[in-house]
């Protein structure tokens, strides 16, 4: 088997990116890159563009996936692009295609893909102090059945760290 | 043009589904019949049942989109049924198939389907005294953007009153 | 169970249509309707339009399943839209949400309806006198597997009454 | 700009390969990565998988968007998969995935992804000693749109040279 484990990160486009949020989601793309894991985003802006840029600065691989039907949308820093086609309804692929999920800060869209991740039992991180949507869920369950726990992580490192081994322990 | 206004009712599953919650949904359905609107729903059982059920008893159309590839699983009260084969991405297919939704109680799933109408700048109303997502959510925005207030209604009746309004200033 | 049986249309869009395909599509939509069956076509122009005109005419209920993720594109002679937001993939919900398929004409979207109905073991006839994909593929296999035939029929009559036959005796 | 060349290889999957089809796979998914573009594939069994262990040979990158909703009915020669959860709709996936198409064999999954990419009006080569649909579909257009000409190759080594040709001057 030579598939790596694949780690979503997800959070704020560029509407309601911060210079924080951007260099958190950076440091986090490149310690995801440092694990050895691939790193998958929604290959668009924001949080996407900035893991994606740091994933590629620690000599990682990253996929993005986008809503349109052709790959030019994507940002420079995806290896591969899958346009899928489908809008925003890529947020489920996005999901899909991860082993387990970090969010820095992020508005419906990020809430929309950590229900598709929630709804299949995947593993779910948050780092604290990144705003939006990170930040409003950190350390709850999205709702009664308490499928997983968004863990609330301090740090970029701490995530990825946090992540791996809830993957490794599924 | 021969296309109706069409509704989206969400809400529990059968997971979490409460007699009182199944009252309101059915008679919800009901009202979104009598106002000569077509119900959508996501086909299967709790909400999505008793709301088909109300419409259907109100003399109305229901369709159900459902995640599998083939109509068994809808539930007796859809008279059409549109099997998605797109597992649980289908709550997309369920947001741009409604001109407005109305929220009845619900888990991840219900969310999931109000940050896609939300997106989409969908009106949206959640019955306030039904539980689980409509609860939390009433009178909310998702995120910092704004998009749609999510308006919280106090019955079936005020809430088909509410979203048609909504609908038609669109 | 109040679901009637769907009955899904599919040719040629307006790139290709010829007055004769269009009667021929009318007619089918009449005779679907007359059959109680909904009729489900991908929503737009050409034969999916005309065969909605017929269907209307004929007193039934016409679902368009279309590619775009609002319904505006949709023909006049819709009841319910189905926007997808899918792009063309929305040519598998169609396949999927017919019980039996009737081809009258038809391009490469054509065909790749056929190819999704195929693959699901759906009923399929296509009429001979209307060109295109209908022409080419009446009364053979689409691949060594034989899955279904796609069995050939002279008349819009012809062609509701032999699929249903079919999909009654699956 | 990070992202290379992703080419498209579709085929036979287990039902209907042949030792002859899977050795043109295996050198064509070979002589994908030797070009130092990345494979795409449908991440199955048959072709899939022999042009994926191909191009794991020839030190490629592989992906494979396979429609399940999680990573394991893989084959093991996929460095990254994509788990639609959208069933055979994926087709369409993966035809916006392949900046062009080789096509190997294959029957109605594999005519359904050149119907796909055509209406994407993607380079498409297919290869003419290979069985099924690579062998009917040589030197055809799909349709009366003539949109992209399936041109018929003799090699594996043509096909990606052709295919890159027409890739580069699109």
């Amino acid at each position: 088997m030579t598939k790596k484990i694949q780690i979503l990160i997800i959070g704020h486009n560029q509407n309601g990116i911060t210079p924080k949020t951007e260099k958190i989601a950076y440091e986090t793309g490149m310690e995801v890159a440092k694990s050895g894991a691939v790193l998958i985003t929604g290959g668009l802006e924001g949080v996407m563009k900035a893991a994606s840029h740091g994933a590629k600065d620690g000599g990682g691989i990253t996929v993005g996936i986008i809503p349109q039907n052709e790959p030019s949308p994507a940002n420079e820093y995806c290896d591969i692009v899958i346009p899928s086609g489908m809008g925003l309804a890529r947020d489920f692929l996005n999901a899909l295609s991860g082993d387990g999920v970090i969010i820095i800060g992020g508005g419906a869209g990020t809430l929309s893909e950590t229900c598709a991740a929630y709804m299949h039992n995947k593993p779910i991180v948050a780092i604290k102090n990144s705003g939006g949507i990170a930040e409003k869920y950190a350390d709850t369950y999205l709702d009664h059945r308490k499928n997983v726990l968004i863990t609330g992580v301090s740090s970029p490192k701490e995530a990825v760290k946090v992540l791996l081994e809830k993957i490794n322990s599924v």
